[in-house]
């Protein structure tokens, strides 16, 4: 519901507009003013005639038409306020900075919900309560400083907390990042950060639309849309960089208490993230180094070149990268010789290329080229560039920027020096460069970038499953645990291998039970409690005449009514699992049995549902996944056929979302097979 | 051999000295006039009487006495420049800024080694070649820029690399750390990171020296005296952190290319670190945080109290602390409850303490008093505050500055907000301040120092070994793996526990081996090739009856001369290697075997000789040491008996040092003991 009104107005009034600029209404107008808003500007308030130099009316009915209100005024006083604005004077945008609303108490609450029912009874949209405001290049609609550098193709950005929003824009402008648009959505009352990524999503103009997004968020409130839209802008070419905090246990109460959001589970925030191709920052400099690698082309392999005058910082950017999955390639050859005959004696191009402290801007050019034209095995470019003060460095950063516009390949400028070059490094943002202050920094994020899946597709090629069975069976099932009956049904409609069984009285049923079971076979009795004490359980059954001996035999032992007879089944112990999650479906979790769950919680989780591919990945990405290869001459497990279980289990719970929780502990898998040997399912209506 | 000329000399002379303060000897001679150096200053030039300003000697030996050279001239005249200050000018110390020695051929090799031998031949003391220089608090012997404010309390830093040292300062002023001391060893001629850390160590004076060290290395050449003095300093009181840089294969290859020198074994570089206490770092924004943190009281315990008025950055401090291990204990109770009465409605103290965007100096001023008395679950306060840019917080710092001043526990503040209060943090800079501008990276660091251990102790209890006993087998051993009895030799003279065997060809002998071994035992014939085959091996022998019966059948079995008699164990698969590591002596390893070794590398790390609290310490970080505790109602592992064994693996090694490598893989443990089942050990004299 974000509209023209809101993100281009041509009118605004600042309620509660003032001349004190230490107060939100006075400074949100300051800021409209200074960033020299081209609409019509009015300030309501009801004591004054001119507002900082603006026309003030004393009362909101006095008001001409006007596209969007912005409110600094007390919660009691915005319920009606808005009724006058949207029913009397057209207005179809509202940014309401004012605080004392569902975040504080119940009366509050209603207050909102009032205020949401007139907006929405007009087709128009709300930012806000409890928020900073809104950011575009058309307005400054923030009661807060800094406002950074706007620009179309700079980052688009939500964030669910207003202050959080300041200081990673502080964060983000340290590096010369800039702006396109920024929304600080507060109590989310109609508009949340869902919302402006489906507008973000569907009104993505591949020619003129920014293709950087950044998200801060506490709660995730619709995750199927946060994921609809996210691996949507990806898809189109976006890049999205999010922070979700909260996702500790402690770090969940700190976020409840300021939100009054109860945090997700952090298990699920993150298979969201991976299956939307989102990289998940953990902290504002994080989040602003990934937002300025962003504003470089795509990195299009992992094969790094690492230009420095200083040797330390490349060899810690080296283990920096190096360590996260990167690569720095050795170059040598021909073209690799050609370039060091251009540099001072005692540089080296072996990777890092190292052009020593004596190094000019004309070397770097020179070298930046060759790393373009004449090293396929190089990707991308970090240059690290600092000063020891001796002389201005002003030549060299420009040729940078020179570079950086036109190198097919990104390069990357890091500047170490943050003092004895401030001027350089100043000009440097000024003129548009984005750049790096801390070389590992920079690798560890670019390495997260790296990691980060593309995403899903948006229709994947999911597993067909008997829905009708499944319905049938979960329609009429209690809460609680499912019988073995029960399971078998469900696992058999979902397509999930199982271990076969049957239980007959008379010998030629069993007999006809063995072959359509296949050998080998387990034999048990059934009646006898202590199986094992009475003789009652043969393993191993490898021919038809055993059936009957061991038949013959069994049944004569005491309390024994039947025979069951079972796939014996050998394999490595893998498991799934799947549980229900508070707003984001069901998770699905994969590993090998075992200790591998309960002692080294190596386990990969994904959202249902999930198509084979992305269950591979999964399996994949398990720190134990050479086991399941087969290492030291064990055999390996089928890993088409784990995925296949794991993407089945990911259908059978989309089919059944009454599903709590189930776990297939253990499968059995080897090369032929992924065969379940217990399974529980709890239901919950 | 840093002496008192190099620290603190009464004359100074700079060799090359130049009115272009863009050249080293023009720069270095303006750090010293612009710090004020109170000694006497000359300068050679042999084409200048007056540099700077400064009275200038056309020739060295016009010059009168002087403690201090700086030498800015090329390579090729510094040897003869030495001789003649060493021999006629009573120069006792040298600092060599100059290229072109050891980092560039053979030459320079042998010109360094000239000047080595000069100045070690009159007891003087060299910086360099090849550096930055030296900055102590009496003088500026640094050709570079920026120099740091200079405190006796501040931080005493020596670093590997020149460029590197700059900007690691660089990071560190700009969290308002200072700095004692700064040496920027080169080459390191004569003196290097171990000999620095010498000095410190051998001068520490408790009253007047600085507490806080910091290092930046590409290569350890003495790893012995590092950890020696490192771990000294530590137990005196000092807090040390360091880069050692070059750790992944290809960030060695790039340490290579810079230093020449051959980077050490990443692993033994960390074991090293952890035997003495060192906080490791990987980058120059975190050293500088940790060197930051190690400005304020040591923090006793791992409960964190997060101030803050804001809650997004202390939602994602929570999330950092608590992931990496520290807590932030829930505050309740009536003390919590009046402290909440003090703030503004809707502020919440359950911890983060938020004070809302309103809250006021005073206000944080009461929050910091009673987290200081009232919460004794609190050992260290985090505050969080920036500036949305209504007004100034020059109150807001200036109450925290007096704060931190006198509370007993530490105070860390964060400044989110580096554009719309940069006044006011340059203020608290100015007047000594030490803050940290990124939440999640300040609680990354505090948890990396929060789980480094404290130094081992200098004179460790170790386990007694036979010496003798081992001396006598390593030194008539040849290059190669030992043969089974030399190893059994070993592992007894060690006093490590091996699965008790034994061959005999006569009844009466293998009846009385069995009863030496003890039961249960193993039985294989000796002589044929397929054991089992040929029905040759018998398991859980309980009896002697069962002995003499076994041995007579297995003696007719065709090919078998004899039978062997082995103890029979079980438990836990657990490995203990070693290997010896160039410089650092042997390193051991121990963790569970099989895959845990080869799949999940599952292993720790000590550096020789390893007490046996050492040795549990390391058992009891592997992530797999629910296992050795007893897991799904496994017996656990002896964890006494199987750090016993490690250290007693390391005394093996110290004594034979020809040991270049040794597995004991696997031993079994149980809760009665870990027992070696298999060994092979190498020798390389």
């Amino acid at each position: 519901m974000i509209n023209k009104q809101l993100l281009n107005p041509s009118s605004i009034v600042v309620v509660g507009g003032s001349d004190d600029i230490q107060k939100p209404g006075g400074k949100v107008l300051k800021n409209l003013i200074d960033g020299h808003f081209k609409g019509s500007l009015y300030v309501v308030n009801p004591k004054m005639d001119e507002v900082q130099g603006i026309k003030s009316y004393r009362d909101v009915k006095d008001l001409p038409e006007v596209d969007c209100a912005i409110l600094a005024i007390a919660a009691k006083f915005c319920p009606s306020t808005v009724e006058m604005l949207a029913k009397q004077k057209n207005t179809r945008a509202f940014i309401i900075l004012s605080a004392g609303f569902s975040e504080e108490n119940a009366e509050g609450k209603a207050l909102e919900k009032q205020i949401v029912e007139t907006i929405d009874s007009v087709g128009g949209a709300l930012i806000g309560p409890n928020c900073i405001g809104v950011l575009t290049t058309n307005y400054n609609g923030v009661f807060t400083t800094p406002i950074p550098k706007l620009d179309p193709k700079g980052v688009d950005f939500v964030s669910g907390s207003g202050a959080t929003a300041l200081f990673i824009m502080d964060a983000g402008m340290q590096k010369g990042v800039k702006f396109s648009s920024v929304f600080s959505v507060g109590n989310s009352a109609q508009l949340g950060v869902e919302e402006v990524l489906e507008y973000w999503d569907e009104s993505f103009d591949p020619e003129t639309s920014s293709r950087i997004k950044l998200m801060y968020v506490e709660s995730i409130d619709k995750p199927e849309k946060l994921l609809k839209h996210a691996s949507s802008l990806i898809r189109k070419g976006c890049r999205i960089a999010a922070i979700k905090s909260g996702g500790s246990a402690a770090g969940s109460r700190a976020a409840s208490s300021h939100t009054g959001a109860l945090a997700s589970s952090d298990v699920a925030v993150e298979a969201l993230f991976r299956k939307a191709g989102i990289v998940r920052c953990n902290g504002r400099d994080e989040l602003a180094t990934v937002a300025a690698i962003f504003n470089y082309p795509e990195l299009r392999g992992k094969n790094m070149a690492i230009v420095t005058h200083a040797g330390g910082p490349a060899v810690m950017l080296t283990d920096a990268l190096s360590d996260g999955g990167m690569e720095i390639p050795h170059l040598e050859g021909p073209k690799a010789e050609a370039l060091l005959a251009q540099l001072f004696n005692g540089s080296s191009v072996g990777n890092p290329i190292d052009f020593l402290a004596t190094g000019t801007a004309e070397q770097l050019g020179i070298i930046l080229d060759a790393c373009n034209r004449d090293f396929d095995n190089i990707d991308g470019i970090a240059v690290i560039f600092g000063s020891p003060g001796l002389f201005p460095v002003f030549d060299v950063y420009e040729v940078l920027r020179e570079k950086i516009a036109t190198s097919p390949k990104p390069i990357y400028p890091i500047f170490p020096s943050s003092m004895v070059v401030k001027e350089e490094i100043d000009e440097f943002v000024r003129k548009g460069g984005v750049y790096f202050p801390y070389e590992v920094n920079f690798g560890n994020a670019l390495c997260k970038i790296y990691r980060t899946p593309a995403p899903q597709p948006a229709e994947p090629a999911l597993p067909e499953v008997d829905r009708k069975r499944i319905r049938a069976v979960v329609d009429q099932a209690e809460n609680g645990y499912l019988s073995p009956e029960q399971i078998h049904e469900l696992l058999d409609a979902a397509g999930i291998a199982r271990a076969k069984e049957g239980v007959a009285d008379k010998e030629e049923e069993i007999v006809g039970l063995a072959r359509q079971i296949g050998f080998p076979l387990v034999m048990k009795v059934v009646g006898p409690v202590h199986k094992s004490d009475v003789g009652g359980v043969t393993l191993n059954v490898r021919d038809e005449a055993t059936v009957r001996s061991e038949f013959r035999r069994m049944m004569q032992i005491k309390d024994t009514h039947a025979v069951m007879l079972a796939q014996q089944l050998s394999g490595t112990e893998v498991f799934i699992g799947a549980k229900r999650e508070d707003k984001f479906g069901h998770m699905v979790l994969c590993g090998l049995g075992g200790i591998f769950i309960e002692v080294l919680k190596d386990v990969k989780a994904g959202l249902a549902p999930i198509a084979q591919p992305e269950a591979l990945d999964m399996i994949r990405s398990l720190k134990s996944y050479k086991i399941i290869q087969g290492v030291r001459g064990q055999e390996p497990v089928n890993e088409q056929k784990f995925a296949e279980a794991v993407s089945r289990v990911s259908m059978l719970v989309k089919v059944a979302p009454e599903i709590f929780e189930m776990d297939l502990n253990p499968l059995l898998g080897n090369k032929e097979n992924v065969v379940a040997v217990d399974a529980r399912i709890r239901i919950e209506k």
